[in-house]
């Protein structure tokens, strides 16, 4: 089937700018020396997931237990969770998709390793553990090496808990006292790490600089408007996702209407909404919940109702989260539609 | 089971306030003496449209072709869709519907009428039309009376199309002369115009002083954040929709992270991002993807992990866009889990 016969809105993926962004991003870790564990968050569907685990990936991380348990069915391996996993129903799942893969999470407090340790300990299986570092990011995480150290000692204590190291989001060189001072408390304390995954796409050679044994990664493989930076950086052919939109009004010279508005992209003010890979002239200066607004007062081109566009969204990860198929196509060609899994996993 | 019982996040809808504030809009709707039309876009849920019919409304209508087949399979017998339906394999799917239910739908193009009555005519049925003004509102629309006159008599000469009345949205006395200018010229043309169709909730007066036949609210039922018009004007006495939070991490003392963030709540910068029911001093004042960021050096409260907090999401209708399933509680009990069965339909 020709990418002109589905309906529209649609959300694609051009298999062979996602299949390049995938090898390159593999070669780069490869020539940076760092392994590659691939953030599944971005896409949430197993087949693709394969395809990077395909390229050279050690496994994958997923920031919902939902997204793994999907994960785990579709035969992937080794997951890290780097979320702490709060709650009764939730540590339960937890363990359970341990007896059933390498499952490592990440914890910053001693009432999440608690919860684990509790479940664990009951149900006669070890949860892998890594406790995660705020390096500035202000979000989770321990905030001094001192904090990590003593977290540390708890997990190590723990029955149930594998203590394995530490984690930390985004890789920068501004982490590494943190991080040098932590290794330095640890070692002294005798407990061994085998694990420090580092993050962010782009980072990649910041984990290696750190001494991170694996670097997390996702986005990359949609290389979408945030990445790059917003429109006036973007290189279309470097992304590959896209929303594939229709006309449906034309009522003034200076605008157009498309099928497609923040239900379908996702896309809030200010930021930019997206990029219309025909028209670079032509403008999308407006969302309603389901209509796109353009602005064509720049464009020579007479639009008329029913043609179809191209945009490739603002934030692709986000875009997909609110659709329940991508279809894979090259060279106009649809070649496969996949369930996006792991959407509505969200717990 | 006890709302403390779900596992989180999530997507809850307060029974006693949801049902209080559909009674309400009855009855104003009752005392104005305008009929509603209720839009069920704001939850996609069958069942909550039931009540809604149950309360007195004539009719829904629903911006999606596929949202409009989930309510005709419910039972649902009149529905407007005030979208341009553009495209073969829609106009195909809305007279498959048409012939199932009383549907209406609208239209600012000539290109938008013909494409439904070339499959209407080949369908051997009719499709109700009416045409949308664009009365300042810049989105769709024809421009002005006379080109709504053109289009209305383009659908009366097309096989396939009745031509029923107009729209416009939303409902204000600045489209009076507008309005009435376009009635003149149907008058004059010998082209009855049964239905005007007004929306916006709120706009339920305006709509009967502009003459309208019927009014579209939906938000109504939710009373969220943007409704009443942020967090210092906000009564939680009046928002039925909720999202049940866990607090997952305390960083530091001013700190806490919730296990909600963008692909929960829908919610973007710069926008307020929710309402913390039980500490309003607390302040959500930010979202990453999968975490939600609140600030609570304002508050005397000592959080502690694995506690839950209720939040009313900024927008509820975009909130529930992001999720499988809404809990109907009532006093604490939950009474019911609806999946949000238009979701994800997306054409």
């Amino acid at each position: 089937m020709h990418l002109d016969a589905l309906d529209t809105p649609a959300v694609i993926a051009d298999l062979a700018v996602m299949e390049r962004n995938i090898a390159m991003m593999a070669a780069h870790c490869r020539e940076v020396g760092i392994p590659l564990r691939v953030h599944t968050k971005s896409h949430k569907i197993p087949e693709i997931a394969h395809k990077q685990l395909a390229a050279g990936a050690i496994g994958i991380a997923c920031q919902k237990l939902g997204e793994a348990e999907v994960m785990v069915a579709a035969g992937v391996t080794d997951i890290l969770i780097p979320y702490n996993i709060v709650g009764p129903l939730k540590v339960e799942r937890l363990t359970r998709l341990a007896k059933r893969a390498t499952i490592t999470v990440a914890v910053d407090s001693e009432d999440t390793a608690r919860g684990i340790s509790d479940r664990a300990r009951a149900d006669g299986c070890t949860v892998r553990v890594i406790v995660e570092l705020d390096i500035g990011t202000k979000r989770c995480g321990v905030q001094s090496p001192e904090a990590a150290l003593a977290l540390a000692k708890t997990v190590v204590e723990m029955p149930g808990l594998e203590f394995i190291g530490l984690m930390l989001y985004p890789s920068r060189l501004e982490a590494r006292p943190f991080l040098e001072r932590t290794l330095e408390l640890l070692g002294a304390a005798g407990i061994p790490v085998r694990m420090i995954s580092g993050g962010g796409t782009g980072a990649e050679a910041a984990s290696k600089q750190l001494g991170c044994t694996e670097t997390r990664s996702g986005s990359y493989i949609w290389e979408g408007m945030t990445r790059i930076g917003g429109s006036a950086m973007l290189n279309p052919e470097r992304c590959a996702g896209r929303v594939v939109v229709t006309v449906v009004s034309l009522p003034t010279a200076d605008r157009i209407i498309i099928d497609g508005g923040m239900k379908t992209f996702a896309s809030y003010p200010p930021t930019p909404y997206g990029h219309i890979i025909e028209h670079p002239d032509a403008h999308i200066y407006g969302m309603s919940v389901e209509h796109g607004h353009v602005d064509v007062s720049g464009c020579s081109h007479r639009f008329r109702v029913g043609e179809r566009l191209s945009v490739i969204p603002l934030h692709q990860e986000m875009t997909l989260n609110l659709h329940d198929e991508l279809v894979g196509v090259r060279d106009g060609i649809v070649e496969a539609i996949w369930p996006v899994a792991g959407r509505g996993k969200v717990r």
